[in-house]
């Protein structure tokens, strides 16, 4: 399924899968809603989740912070349903389209973790830079969704 | 500007700035076309190239294969305007809006790196998963436009 990477010009203008995986063994993963074309997330697969995603048609990730396959959805019951995979030319990034129905893909309880827009332009006092939340209402509740599930934010 | 990540809450659901650079100093960044919605493609920025792409409104990204500061277009011409940026919930991934006019982001020479599509479900014979073009064209020649820049795809 995954073939070993030995001919750029093939990586990057051939019909077969060359991902690259890191040291860690990880390829960034951009996840999108396809119905309003908002990115939901950004994520890491192994390359069993990378398998298990294009097999099984609903994403899986890597989780960084639990150190673990992540079937995305298995505790909050939000699962994604792939409808489009897509690599980029030197095949070490992954764009996932994705079907979350009225769901949701953030822990802190947005629809997109992406809920904040950093202003643009040079700023005077730089500690006033403030962004602005483009959700202003969580689409669920964390506490009763997740209980006693560790927060993944790490400092 | 950025500011010391010392409180989860705060990174989570507060209005600052505190971006997480990962041990080599980046942070992932997601590049979107604002007219098409389709992405362009993934990148990274360090804190300079971050600072850069705010203050300046123009995509400033750092080039692992160069090892540089990267105003992306500066060979090209193909300059990203930022029309648009968002952070997602703990702060370590970016995602970038931006305009491109008529040019390209791909340095193979299409609109979007991501101009491949995964088949998706179980397939019988593995050897035989084939992607699919989704951009048929490029939108310009990279022999003509870098000319002997080397290729920054590694193997």
């Amino acid at each position: 399924m995954f073939r070993k990477r030995d001919n750029i010009k093939e990586v990057e203008e051939g019909k077969f899968l060359y991902p690259k995986f890191d040291k860690k063994g990880l390829i960034p993963v951009i996840t999108m809603d396809f119905k309003t074309g908002d990115i939901l997330m950004h994520g890491y697969m192994n390359k069993q989740a990378l398998k298990k995603t294009i097999e099984t048609k609903e994403a899986v990730y890597w989780s960084r912070s639990r150190k673990k396959i992540w079937h995305k959805g298995k505790v909050s019951g939000f699962t994604q349903k792939v409808k489009e995979i897509r690599i980029d030319d030197d095949q070490d990034s992954i764009w996932l389209s994705v079907d979350i129905g009225n769901g949701a893909s953030c822990h802190v309880g947005y629809r997109s973790c992406f809920y904040r827009s950093i202003p643009l332009g040079k700023i005077k006092d730089k500690e006033k830079l403030e962004m602005e939340f483009k959700e202003t209402k969580k689409t669920f509740d964390p506490k009763k969704v997740y209980k006693d599930e560790p927060n993944p934010t790490k400092l």
